[in-house]
């Protein structure tokens, strides 16, 4: 069914519509994270994931925070997208009798999820923006800067650590 | 089904069982690409569309090229991420009144997908050089500029023309 059959006509309804996704889809990773955080081998990704996790409570707040301001029910509505990712990354959160390469598949699937964050932060403080909510915009940009932090934390560990274990 | 539980074992392994996830997601992409364009209604959003449809098929033949310099079989697994995500996209592409709304909505759905993207080729090209395939690692790295590329350019567009036009 179109998104656009449930009532999205203008861009602020878009924009109430992306907040509900990326709020189901921040509620699916902290239910996935303990799950990972357990299988990590590596000590460092263990502790970046479960720091992750702590920040992922926060942005959840924060999404109920814009709804609040925005004047907007708080809602969640499905997201395809991170259940497909999440469910991949499952699939690597399997049983192996390798850590080291666990570990890499372990950190490729949390930055999988992190650029689909990076992409709809990055569109929500854009078209909060374009709507005059700067009020709004500022809250998801430090959520946003959350997950490039994380992204970038992900690349130095995996290129510093982890794939050189892995090989 | 955990993919450790079809025999990846090494870093190797790992790195074949994402070239033959991002080959399906590739491939994926060229199919949905053409709905989208279709669905366009700004001229620079049609036509960045349809330059990335092309690139798109190259990116296909890289990977084919890399899967054969790796003496690995060109092969596509299922990839629930791109599937999750295009479904997503596909909820987009659906009839809406306003040209404006929806083309805010198709850039949004690109630049997830190109997020996904660069995500994958972010970790192939790592992956790569870890295992001592330089060669492969240059030709991934080509794919992985033009999805950043593309991932710059509808940032531009949308904060230029199109979520202006949507508001």
């Amino acid at each position: 069914m179109s998104i656009f059959s449930k009532g999205i006509e203008t861009l602020d309804d878009l924009f109430v519509h992306q907040l509900q996704d990326i709020f189901y889809a921040e509620r699916q990773i902290l239910k996935n994270l303990p799950a990972m955080i357990e299988k990590a081998g590596n000590p460092q990704l263990k502790q970046d994931l479960a720091a992750h996790l702590q920040q992922t409570k926060i942005h959840v707040q924060r999404l109920e925070k814009v709804f609040e301001m925005h004047d907007a029910q708080v809602k969640a509505v499905d997201c395809p997208a991170i259940d497909g990712i999440l469910k991949e990354a499952d699939e690597v959160v399997g049983d192996t009798a390798d850590f080291a390469v666990l570990d890499a598949a372990l950190a490729a699937a949390a930055q999988a999820v992190e650029h689909y964050e990076i992409a709809r932060y990055g569109t929500l403080v854009s078209w909060a923006r374009q709507l005059g909510r700067n009020d709004c915009a500022a809250i998801l940009r430090q959520t946003l800067e959350d997950e490039k932090a994380m992204d970038r934390r992900l690349t130095e560990l995996a290129e510093t650590q982890i794939n050189y274990q892995a090989a």
